[in-house]
């Protein structure tokens, strides 16, 4: 029985590469042989503990790869064709999926509900910070990747980029649209990123890291706020003359940023929420306007399908975009493990690490 | 200078029929002799003192009536005409406006900003629990009766339909939907008959008064709960097989019914709020899915303008849903008083009056 | 070789009942044993040489049955279970359903493009006027049909009540709405139907042949209009005080039908086209408003899979609209050949017949 | 009574300058001094007596100005302002900008109807081709100028940039879409900007003048196509793969454009059509699919109002793009007769001409 090496979830504190099966092709699966991956924030909540994983379980939900063997009832695609797969894996055929609620797929018929949905590499099934993944439901997965893009520039669709533009999207944003951003980890930044390719014309990015503040800018921010130096809900509603944002986009998972979020809305404004909570969240009466504002609060699960992978890298192929600078460091799989300590502790001005394989 | 009666609240616990000037009328105003009108919820708070007004206001913002006189620049209109104007009167030259936000227009150019956006009768400008009220930008806001409705039968259009209407339609319900409505007062009420025009096929009420559920039956819902004997949410989930509902509609402004509201959502299902809240709310976590679940909270105020009254009517007109089955009691405007005392006290299984002129 | 009968194409003018192989099972299809399906109007210019099939086809696409055998990638469902499936079978992996177009399947990935999109059945893969039929895409479009509902309650759901609701969704058929209908054979019937559910306060429907506007009144219809007794663009002018419709939905696929649909529009109206077309339409310039009106024209293909089934069934359950008196007339599987003289002949007032297996 | 020059239309051929009285300002209106304005291709069109108007009418419907003077029920401006209005001038009071179509005003309670529905200058009232003009229901339509842009930076505004971008818009333009552009005249090319702010990923423009394709490719255009060179369907369908295109914009006129923005439609791809037609259409049956391929065909009237002149003001003012080089000739109004013969006959390679006043 053919072995890989894997990042594996082993207890709270602890993922290590190990030694592990490499997977047999299920009908509908396509086994991919990873070249490239990366690190999320959700993998740090799972190294911690915070997030629940079984233990053994393979981390990662971000492959490129090469098909390596495909299901017998996988038509369509070929071996040995590049390709990446979303971190969420719609099956297609759920009842979910049927009306459009792609990143919902447990939900439907023949998967168990679990709060996150459709989201299954590293997560319910073995993820990809290892040689191999197996691919479910591969027809709906497999995004052949176009000539000429390399592994780096893609390896943001799966999650970073498809999450950040379906804040924008969630948002509604529209042409000549003011948008405010809450955080600019990766998320954030590319959720500025979305609402500036979909026309906001003022965008206004709040952190406090310079290294994410300056990224913020060179992705197209307008005005940027750190909140170490002023309150960010003055400070937006001073630079919209106290007209409130169109659209607001929480991309952190906290009280402070969503609460703030809710503040800077005009009415009829939508909070256009990306963050993963840990905690309740609190509804201040004034800031909703005790339910008076025709507002929105709009939350949005990562989309995947090979559709959605296949539109995000053709705007990395329009050069519309570049997110290689968001990669800042790289390992190789077998020091995943420095990479994870380096990322958890966001050290070295760390945005995102690729890892290849 | 003549003089009318008007209902005008005088201190908290006051709301008392004084004898008051009746207004000039200005350019884009019209003067309207009300023959109909009715006592709302929000009414209530403000005789408690729980929603400031300046003192000396006349209150209410349902009005039925005839045209008696028109502004300088008012066209389109006949004085005689019978008309009702919306709760909220959009001037329809406002920013707000013109985007479409016609219920938020106190946030445009012209008027200053308050919680409750583009609400003016018995609020920012005196209302219509009087002989006389003037309508602001009549041109927006009157709407003709159609031959052959009575005054009761156009009685809920200006808030409760209009309102109640918007909770199913902000929440998007389509044909075979699953609905969940909480609370059945009469905003609530008109929420599950709009679900039900709308083409939801499964619509549940939760309430526990027995003179609602029963009205809540005759307007079409599926099922009712009634939440003093079983757990509403327990009991939707059962009877939804566990999917729950495509859009649950919140209409009381409580906690309960919001988290209940959130706790039925099937993934990617909507929140459609219309209660006005008095607390800061909570967000569980795990109701909310971590964020994670493509659930969306749409708040909706009351839609006015007379394009609105005339949609509202042609449903009264055609036939499709009967209202005045809502007005359970009568009083003329002498006896008002009397009748905010069996109104805010809910007494004798009121669901609203009918105040005629 | 087990073989079973089925209603062939064997040349234009003739469809004949023949006996077959069974079909074999493919890991991702599901062999339906048919126990009752239809004739549809598409079957009809099949049989005329009008839409081109290959000689030996299979003819027919409104299935209900009962689940023979599952192949052996499918999960979720069990042999024995009563299911229906759509006319169109999306397969739910296209790049086209992965975006939620999920009719027209043809276009994605895996399959050629046609002009008729996602539909197989009876067109490019056997249908189910036999006594067994083959669904493709099996998880994706096997329908468990709900206890209590008969064959025939739930016979038109696979094409004419999806198609003819579709009439209204696509048109976005909204509360209040003034709806025209031209023409009012079963199609035209449901979409009527669809729009009295989406909350439509005036529907006018267009025909001539009485038994047609009579089950049309039976359905909520308004006002009818028969065209050989008056202009019906005039009719429904006069009905709406010359403010055209807001939604005019064409279902006979001519000339005629399109232009008066057209013309009925106010500024800002849509033309929701559901018919098949043999010719090239004309658009007048008028009729048009030159291209300034702000009007759409949208066309739509019967929507499929087991979601959009699961919705349609919960329909008939509710009871809000019963359709099984479209079905006029009845024949077993033997006697197809008559049932197809009387349907293509529309002999003795014929809507649909049920033809049982 | 004082005068001012106007360029007035006095019979098909001629347009010239003459001295008319400065007219009288009412409750509602506003009163403009112009200080820049253009002219445009509908300007030619009643030049050369194709489209009607009276006789002594002012011609012109893009002006920028200052106001000279409010009617006694304008609120919310100051004499002096510098302002725009948009070439559509919605009253906001009528029941068609009260459902939101704010370009199809003439349709509502208080105007007749006419195939322009809401445009007003140059049309049913005289223009701003002169010195003076007046804005009706001035509180919905005068927008002010943010300082620091000039009259040049907002003369696209009022009608070009508004019609233009309502192509892409209308048209639903998604980011990662392919959208091709039919015809590259000023309002061509801004519907192709407009697309490109939206998030297309490519856009394809079709031309034949090299100043158009040039300045196409300046917007962000990524492959134009000369229509004089190769048959532009073949040409799109081959940059596109074979796939279409998610959005055709049709931005001329003709049966030709129309023609070919329907053919390289995907299954599901929209029309988006801006162009003011002079002959009927045609529809080839093979062209639309027989009306089965999801298709939608949607027109656009110049969005107008206030809140529209803000937002398009505010994309000149982020910088995101610059339409001052569509302006390659400019006039004073004394010289407005010899501009209209250079722009009439395209000489020069004439995009836009600004008139200074």
């Amino acid at each position: 029985m053919p072995k890989m090496k894997a990042a594996v979830f082993v207890e709270p504190g602890r993922i290590v590469l190990e030694s592990k099966p490499i997977p047999d092709v299920g009908p509908l699966d396509a086994l991919l042989r990873v070249t490239t991956t990366t690190i999320c924030g959700t993998d740090v909540h799972i190294l911690r503990g915070e997030y629940p994983v079984i233990k053994g379980l393979t981390i990662g939900h971000e492959p490129v790869g090469v098909i390596e063997k495909l299901g017998s009832a996988v038509a369509g695609f070929q071996e040995g064709q590049r390709v990446i797969a979303g971190a969420i894996t719609p099956s297609g055929y759920s009842n979910a999926c049927l009306c459009g609620q792609y990143s919902q797929d447990g939900a439907g018929t023949r998967h168990g509900f679990k709060p996150m949905g459709g989201w299954r590499f590293g997560n319910t099934i073995d993820g990809c910070q290892a040689e191999f993944v197996l691919v479910p439901d591969a027809m709906a997965n497999l995004a052949p990747v176009p000539d000429g893009l390399t592994d780096e520039q893609v390896l943001m669709c799966p999650d970073i980029m498809s999450t950040g533009f379906s804040g924008a999207e969630s948002g509604g944003v529209r042409i000549g649209d003011t948008v405010a951003v809450f955080a600019q980890g990766p998320i954030g930044l590319c959720a500025a990123a979305g609402a500036r390719l979909m026309g906001a014309t003022t965008i206004i990015a709040v952190d406090t890291v310079p290294e994410r503040l300056t990224m913020a800018r060179a992705l197209g921010v307008d005005h940027v706020v750190d909140f170490q130096q002023e309150d960010p809900v003055q400070a937006i509603l001073g630079l919209t003359d106290g007209r409130g944002v169109d659209v607001a986009i929480e991309a952190l998972g906290t009280q402070a940023t969503f609460e703030g979020a809710l503040r800077v809305l005009r009415p009829g404004g939508t909070l256009s929420s990306l963050g993963v909570y840990s905690t309740d969240l609190r509804i201040p009466l004034d800031a909703f306007a005790a339910g008076l504002g025709d507002n929105k609060i709009v939350t949005s699960l990562c989309p995947g399908g090979k559709e959605r992978m296949r539109r995000l890298m053709s705007v990395i192929a329009s050069g519309r975009i570049d997110l290689k600078s968001l990669v800042t460091h790289r390992f190789t799989l077998d020091r995943i493990e420095e990479a994870y300590e380096l990322f958890a502790n966001q050290r070295d001005g760390v945005l995102k690490v690729a890892i290849s394989v």
